[in-house]
């Protein structure tokens, strides 16, 4: 693990020591004689060099066997209890083949994505279904129009859950009854995302619904329903079929430069590795704080060779309107899925006619 | 919600409104018409006023309805895509009647916890049970000396999993059998609290092969596990015995003023809700940047009266040693878990004489 540590060499040297104890037997060094535990799992110090003003670069290395090979302890190993610590950041991840091969990576990826979408080439459109609040006949005609419009990633707005305005089975049927209806007419496809995140003994079940009645994928904030739930349904064998991860409640983590998890690792290397076939994220100048340079960094970590590890599809989002599209398309290239939100049902007052405008920005991009 | 909102009064106010509609329907205020979406969904700014030098504290109500009645949903509603902006906090939680009585809140609760250890009243001793690398037979034979030394509540070190260094259920088996023998010889109880934060389609089996063993109760960390977990585990049927909450990875979001989510709600508030029955957390003045303000306002949490559910014990830890324990009593009262950590193991060559000193420091306090 590389950790960002902030303060003077001595601080940071300390801080580093602190770090391999802390993640691994919470025991003073003092306490710790020579020997196997101080060899084999007590963390270890590779590097620790200044790159700023007080600012160090630690790189941290840990004995697989901390992890369990289980996500949540991988989790825990890499930052549980120094997440209380100000002054530390986690700045990337570095893992072992053994530790990776233990998770899967994306099932679909870019390429499988693609396939499901016939669609192998260029950038794609995609739209969240809102507003929370609408009943799902309502939903489902936006669906229909967004699809009619030239839609292609339809997924739901990661507040829509189980509520009453909207029960989730009702409005799946509805919604991918709309797609189906705009792909009959248009001859395009479009696929209808919906939203299972809830309860820990529902998501799968929602899940697997979900991809029974033919919805094109299915969306997951870990942030709320749990990191290893997304890990649950990469590898649950009856989830054929694509998983967007989500980063609601998680955005607090990436604010601070001096605490907290590097985006690039939070909404990159953690939700592929997870298996994550597309990432949600707020994209730089949108109405969310991200910064271009940590965008450029989670372009990277998308696809950077990682074990066998398919590319990750990156989705920004977070107020992007139609005058970015070139721009989006330049800075992260044709792999991308551009999420358009409130700018669709904005930029005019016929919906399908706002897709159609985005969609040819999109093609001369 | 209460929200902490940075700024000078026009952004306050401004963010207030984008607060209401990023967290309910996530479109722009211009586009809702006034009719029901805007009256039953959209939040509600209730006060929004100056509290200090750049600081506002905005009251915002949501319908019950938007949460569905479920942990994941209800933790976004209160701060899921607004944790993407900086200059928002989270401050504090009022929640409906309807909606706390969709969840349960601590089975056990202080009382509950105090009849399974037949200690009517006084401060309790805790201790993690460390270090991470120990096989089970020295990890019992550590719990073996921390109950013979009268440490009552013996948690695992969060650390502790499923690792082939202590597979879960050997471990448990042999630690159950320790503080039984210990019990044989003393005649006083001790519980014995594994770790059950693991896959999210293991922790519940582990919990259910724990207290099918005997085990005095078990410890969860959402924030590796998923909050949902914790309710998951407090609503089993099977699962009648007290639930230690534990902070890692969490500790990011309450390190700033500024952002993230205020302790006392994300260590006091959230975990009682869910039904945790005791609340692990870094206290002020040890190894960790807690504020003292921030355990005043957790104590206050933890018992305040909220539709029925119990008080949860807190247990503070985090590097405390023994000279602290009659400040600590002093603060928290006699209903508090003083949970020692390296303190026990460093405090003499001897640990069952180094348990009795703190026994008798916490009887004496």
């Amino acid at each position: 693990m590389i950790y960002r540590i902030a303060g003077d060499e001595q601080t940071a040297h300390e801080n580093a020591r602190e770090v391999c104890l802390e993640q691994t037997v919470e025991l003073p060094g003092s306490m710790l004689a020579a020997g196997e535990l101080r060899e084999k799992v007590v963390g270890k110090i590779e590097a620790c060099d200044r790159t700023g003003e007080n600012a160090y670069r630690a790189v941290i290395s840990y004995a697989v066997e901390t992890t369990g090979f289980e996500l949540p302890q991988l989790l825990n190993v890499i930052f549980g209890n120094t997440s209380m610590k100000a002054g530390i950041r986690v700045e990337d991840l570095s893992l072992s083949d053994s530790l990776r091969k233990a998770f899967h990576g994306p099932r679909f990826g870019r390429e499988g994505l693609r396939l499901l979408l016939d669609k192998p080439e260029g950038p794609i459109l995609g739209a969240a279904l809102k507003p929370m609040g609408h009943p799902p006949k309502a939903l489902a005609e936006t669906v229909y129009r967004l699809a009619l419009g030239g839609v292609e990633i339809i997924k739901d707005d990661h507040g829509l859950g189980n509520q009453s305005f909207a029960p989730f089975e009702e409005r799946v049927e509805r919604c991918v009854e709309s797609v189906r209806r705009a792909q009959r007419e248009t001859g395009r496809r479009s696929l209808y995302i919906p939203n299972v995140t809830g309860p820990v003994d529902e998501a799968l079940a929602r899940a697997q619904f979900a991809v029974r009645r033919g919805a094109g994928g299915v969306e997951i904030a870990p942030g709320l329903a749990g990191w290893d739930t997304l890990r649950l349904l990469r590898d649950a064998e009856d989830i054929q079929a694509p998983i967007f991860f989500h980063p609601a409640l998680l955005g607090t983590y990436t604010i601070s430069r001096e605490f907290g998890v590097a985006l690039p690792v939070l909404f990159g290397k953690i939700p592929r590795l997870a298996g994550a076939d597309a990432v949600i994220f707020t994209n730089y100048g949108g109405r969310f704080p991200t910064s271009r340079y940590d965008c450029q960094l989670l372009k990277e970590a998308a696809v950077q060779q990682e074990a066998g590890h398919k590319p990750v599809f990156l989705m920004p989002g977070g107020g992007m309107t139609l005058g970015r599209i070139p721009e989006i398309v330049d800075f992260y290239g044709e792999d991308v899925i551009i999420l358009i939100s409130g700018g669709l049902f904005t930029s005019g007052p016929d919906l399908i006619e706002n897709c159609r405008k985005f969609r040819r920005a999109i093609e001369i991009s």
